[in-house]
């Protein structure tokens, strides 16, 4: 193995072998490698497939596209279906979320979605006259149009909202000095908030961050009737295909690689591994979230230049749990309609303010419903301060990527009758297996109290196999970042693709982009950083690095 | 002066100049120095005059003592007032917090603290039977004595109910391995947990931290009809009389002295300061909580060998905003009772859900309320989530810690009618002035409109001026710390006040005591620490570090 490449990509994420494949396409003598910590490609898209459900797939990472929004990555899988064999091309089905006979157990109160709107008396939050019979989507969208108003007109573009939310200022002050929660605060009662915030599913994204970003981030998702797309077989497949192509073109990809640091010196860098390894490239592209900058930072003399760059986002924690029964038990809660029909609870999602939070009915690979048999749950999908609680239930947390090793197994996991059996699963061509993620006893013990408390339920359905992952562990961080408060995200977003001018040291991914927590965030900054790194070099100057000095959290 | 000296005590907090002042009496002879990196003496104890109320001390910091349990730090000021002159003795009042009178405004609903016992049926929290009728600290201690039978009762020293909740088990696992929120939500419902965080003021107190600690922990403060003390002239007085006494005995305190990091070689300690200077010493206590440690770790080889005992505590954030008004409005908040008798809210704390959470009505030095004329708020008291609201509202956090600065500015500080006057304060013995704590506008304004909120005011009364502190900066990181599930807390408490064993290094303070945020805490784990100090050299072996490596999170 030659130790003298062209182009070292490291991170093997979406935007990492995005960017290896298009860049070996434009390059195809030059050594382009890319170096992946963990031993599989994928990065935060992690698809794994059930015990004894042939016909599901568990997505412990990313898990649905935006159709009508995102562009790249609905064109990316166009391009992609056109170079993989017919028995590989990558489809999609409808990804149902709220579904009005599903239930919200709010303050110890039942009630099912449809009734914010048709029982808004029953609803157990102190709202206001305007607030009250809406959805927690509707008030948001609502306060939204308050601080920057015609923002929420349908008519316009996602770039025209970026750019009207840029503009705008709230009590004189630009909106990029506001954090999102400081502002709703100001137009929407303390009690609609917090039912945004329960009702809504999720505490992270109507948290303190950047109000010029938050504002067209949560139109692009809630505000504009959205067409979620789930993966026929996992979201990984993507990256996975990703890389296999890279390979075929004739590009190396070498797992199990963790950088600790680098240097660059006479037009070289000099890349130095966990397994004492040192490497070099000519070109350095960083194709990493901010907590994997952060720890290579102390070792790596560029990054400590530009570190108002890479700390002018947050990372975010995101937490998935999957559970598996013998059958969809939940469909009984649902209710007899005014035609005497019986509509069950079978797709969607069900909210609570318990840790849970949300609980998704998990479809098949068609996206129907299980209706019987075999069926499993996204039991929870946490994002905010309750991945403490659930962090309690565990032994503590791996140290596996300090050790220099990617994947640590639980102490004391969950055993359940699917995990006794000897069972073949059908992996397609995913390299991840559920078992590698099993879940701790004593949380899916907790998980299942919970689940039986938010459904009203008098028994324990009995969980047959369970598979988690706490996206907050190293090098990750989060599962997705959000921009700080002061930060004009539209500059640094450009600037930290090529932030050292003169240097050919790359950085891109969903950290840094207008949709975080996105693939689409992905390959957008992977894109701006293609035409960087395509582009003729810039002179050799200090960038605008120190008018960020005060960003910093 | 000399660069070679015997004892180097880092950190002019409590437990430093404890230290010093004992070591001076027992060593008269040999070279004592307290290098503290801030230009004053009291770390995390901050006291300062507000303009035009020469009767009152903002505590900007710690603020009170707990008479009835508090051994040292009640002895502590029984001796130091031996030593001290008639005119600066050190002197307490009653401390009031919750009075039945002061407001709860909790989910939308103004209701007063008797309202919990006595309507039951108008609290907006859908508890259960039991818990019903109480309020949040009955809740809490009820929860307890079910998690540990027997635990409550009050005959108990401290010590007993320590050693009862390190032998107890719930559901076969040791209190010790479970987190406190996990165990009080298998107790009691969700409803009366969150009642018991948001009525009970605090959010951090209830947080996953090790059960086995918070459970005694709890008790101390809230179970056993607590009597709490403050101090007539700031409680900073107790470390700056601790610091005047140890100089006048001979000992040295540098100020604005930052250590970076430390060797030991050769039974020398070599300690650099980011002055550049280097200082040689024999023997070396670092009297710091855990962020302070960390920040020195990476050029300290001797720390990062115990770095698994360092993390065994997490800071944990706490926020104190003080303002002033031309007169104690909040009176009118009262009620009339059944003789017909105005009952005014003039004493102790009212609590909200909102992000200010709890108000305190700031008392005399005699501990009289505010009557008429000139008075103070500690008008936000904020230890939990909500630290990010009033962080949103702010430039950016200080850098000037990093930056070998021991203070900042604010850039946009708020101006009331009283910050426009010459005013003399008279400052007693407190060597910090309330100026050097100005709160930004757009945070007092803020303050401003919830205090209106919570108290049902048609106006908003007029803020003269306004002071505030974030603990969470640097190098404190947080106001105090708490043990992490699975440690024992006993063993780390104990082994980490002289961690390596045959190097004089010495590590005390509030972070790893029994009693984490209290003084109390900082002069328990000081005189262990001193005992250690004084004891004959142990063995050059390694300890039970090595135990520890699974509890780092």
């Amino acid at each position: 193995m030659a130790n003298q490449i062209d182009i070292a990509i490291i991170g093997g994420g979406v935007s990492g072998v995005y960017s290896a494949w298009k860049l070996k396409k434009q390059f195809p003598d030059q050594k382009i490698v890319v170096f992946e910590g963990s031993d599989h490609i994928g990065g935060r898209l992690l698809s794994v497939k059930p015990p004894e459900i042939p016909n599901m797939t568990a997505e412990l990472g990313g898990m649905r596209i935006l159709e009508n929004t995102q562009k790249l990555i609905v064109d990316l899988i166009k391009e992609l279906n056109k170079e993989l064999p017919a028995n590989e091309q990558i489809t999609t089905y409808d990804f149902p979320v709220d579904e009005p006979q599903n239930l919200a157990y709010l303050r110890g109160e039942y009630l099912r979605l449809v009734d914010f709107v048709t029982n808004p008396d029953e609803v157990p939050y102190n709202m206001s006259f305007l607030e009250k019979g809406n959805g927690p989507g509707t008030i948001i969208v609502n306060a939204i149009e308050q601080i920057v108003p015609g923002i929420t007109d349908s008519t316009l573009t996602e770039e025209q909202r970026r750019e009207m939310a840029r503009e705008a200022s709230f009590d004189g002050v630009p909106l990029y000095q506001w954090g999102f929660w400081n502002l709703l605060y100001r137009v929407i009662s303390s009690e609609g908030y917090q039912f945004g915030r329960d009702a809504g599913g999720y505490d992270s994204t109507l948290v303190n961050w950047n109000a010029s970003d938050a504002i067209p981030w949560y139109l692009s998702d809630f505000g504009m009737t959205p067409k979620y797309k789930g993966f026929t077989n996992g979201f990984q497949q993507v990256p996975i295909a990703l890389a296999e192509l890279f390979v075929k073109d004739g590009g190396d990809v070498r797992l199990e690689q963790q950088l600790r640091g680098f240097d660059y010196e006479n037009e070289t860098f000099s890349l130095h591994f966990s397994n004492g390894q040192t490497i070099t490239a000519g070109k350095l592209i960083l194709a990493m979230p901010r907590r994997a900058l952060d720890l290579i930072t102390p070792d790596s003399p560029q990054l400590k230049q530009i570190q108002p760059l890479i700390k002018s986002v947050t990372p975010r924690p995101l937490f998935k749990l999957f559970t598996t029964y013998a059958n969809p038990w939940w469909r009984i809660c649902g209710f007899t309609d005014a035609n005497g029909v019986f509509v069950p609870v079978q797709s969607g999602r069900s909210v609570t303010d318990l840790p849970v939070r949300q609980t998704y009915y998990w479809p098949n690979s068609d996206g129907t419903p299980a209706v019987n048999g075999r069926a499993m749950l996204l039991a929870s999908y946490d994002d905010g301060n309750n991945i403490g609680f659930w962090d309690g239930l565990r032994p503590q947390r791996s140290q596996a990527w300090k050790e220099g090793r990617s994947h640590a197994k639980i102490a004391d996991p969950f055993v359940g009758d699917d995990d006794k059996k000897n069972h073949t699963v059908e992996q397609g061509n995913l390299n991840q297996t559920w078992d590698e993620y099993q879940a701790p006893r004593r949380m899916v013990a907790e998980v299942a109290r919970q689940l039986q408390q938010m459904h009203g339920l008098d028994y324990t359905p009995l969980v047959k196999s369970a598979a988690f992952r706490d996206w907050g562990e190293d090098p990750y961080g989060g599962g997705w970042n959000s921009w700080n408060i002061g930060v004009k995200s539209w500059e640094v977003r450009d600037e930290i693709t090529n932030p050292i001018a003169g240097t050919p040291l790359y950085i891109c991914g969903e950290a840094y982009s207008d949709a975080q927590g996105w693939v689409e965030g992905a390959l957008q900054t992977a894109d701006i950083m293609l035409g960087q790194f395509l582009a003729p070099p810039k002179d050799a100057k200090s960038k605008s690095v120190s008018q960020l000095e005060t960003v910093d959290k």
